[in-house]
């Protein structure tokens, strides 16, 4: 197991790196490309953390989680059900969730396994998919819950999650866990509001990235959102959001005014 | 008027260039970003053309004419609807499109008006967004039409939009074009399938501009896809689709077995 984080040392500049402790280890590069020590290193108490990697597309799930499609009374799908969310909607670790201009509506946050994607992946059967999983990072797939049927002809996915600063990804990005045994905790404000046996999943990683694999080729950065379960719910201005995963860490954002 | 393309020269190596007549003049960059000329040039013959831009992503129009609205009894829609078409999705002039993995059904084309992102935009008022609208180009976007309704809980607009070669732009891009006496024209095999003026568009260029980037932010190179009208159609293993505007050209793409 490595933690891989993105982080500013105070000089304004992205720098990729390997949390070890309490010192972070500056890389040439992201580590999915097998980068280089440059020999750097900071304390983790003075840098700032990043969105632990750029995705150029953030795949979304929806209804993957068995008690979630219990309680909405959906079937379960017979292959995964998605969205996408672009890399403009992209936010790390800290960053403040932004109101969509003219949208006066509920935003909702959603706690979320992410699969961060380490090599080009298309058309890769299920017993070789977890060669091409680099490591996992958490999600807040935020959402502008009231756009997604403001339309009755069309829904509204890609507006509803695609907002600047709703794709919250962090705080890094952990190689070789276990997300059998993990389980998914989103706090609104210290109160706990979801808690969830990634078990429950009903396309666990290797099948959502061999599947996923045949509808698009995925791209090394490129995280897949592994959906909700129960207890998504509204956030107000001020409101401060943690989405933690043992073993991968707390990724907090508070929502802006 | 400029024409910019994307090209490659023989060697493998992508390059960008501004058509004048029969020459190719090559530029250090991207044609929305203020490039300067290399002081190389070539026969425009001599060069094949790459898609003319490389979009982060597509943003793809529904119902956006009032023709097709009518014909499919849906109102005109209170602002934009819209799906992601993913970077891996782009192909260019002459690339084959391609089957996904695992699809039988139909694939259809759809000609479209593209409008291509020059500058950074967001929450850009319609009486400025032509400053954000570098030109325009052809889109075909070619669908994967019996996917979108094939889960009965969920659209899968993305899945069905959004495959590898399924986002075919080009030939150029054209700057300060006059979209407003124009029309688009798709051929199947030689055969007239859709001529429809853009005239009558729902939203125009400068509101899908204005409007949708206050949804998200649109980066330099992305493309609104503006969304087609009547006559689409399926396109079966070795059809040649072509996508004409006139004073943008031909976006021609065969469909592989």
């Amino acid at each position: 197991m490595q933690t891989w984080i993105r982080f500013d040392a105070g000089d304004g500049r992205p720098r990729t790196g390997r949390l070890d402790g309490k010192r972070v280890f500056e890389h040439d590069g992201p580590g999915y490309a097998v980068p280089r020590p440059t020999g750097v290193s900071f304390p983790r108490s003075e840098v700032r953390l990043l969105a632990p990697c750029e995705p150029g597309k953030i795949v979304a799930l929806w209804n993957n989680f068995h008690a979630l499609a219990r309680k909405l009374d959906k079937p379960a799908p017979a292959h995964p059900l998605f969205l996408l969310k672009p890399a403009s909607s992209l936010a790390g670790p800290g960053d403040t969730i932004a109101r969509p201009s003219g949208y006066t509506g509920k935003i909702v946050f959603e706690g979320e396994l992410g699969i961060v994607i380490g090599r080009v992946c298309r058309d890769v059967p299920v017993d070789r998919a977890s060669d091409y999983i680099f490591g996992y990072t958490a999600v807040n797939d935020v959402t502008a819950a009231e756009l997604i049927a403001a339309d009755p002809t069309f829904a509204q996915w890609c507006r509803a999650k695609g907002s600047d600063t709703f794709g919250c990804i962090g705080p890094a990005i952990v190689t070789g866990f276990n997300w059998r045994d993990a389980t998914v905790v989103t706090r609104l404000d210290g109160a706990e509001r979801q808690r969830y046996p990634l078990s429950d999943m009903i396309f666990g990683p290797e099948e959502l990235v061999s599947r996923l694999s045949r509808d698009l080729t995925l791209m090394p950065g490129d995280v897949i959102a592994c959906g909700t379960s129960l207890g998504v719910g509204s956030m107000k201005a001020g409101s401060v959001v943690e989405v933690c995963i043992d073993g991968i860490g707390s990724l907090v954002n508070a929502v802006g005014g």
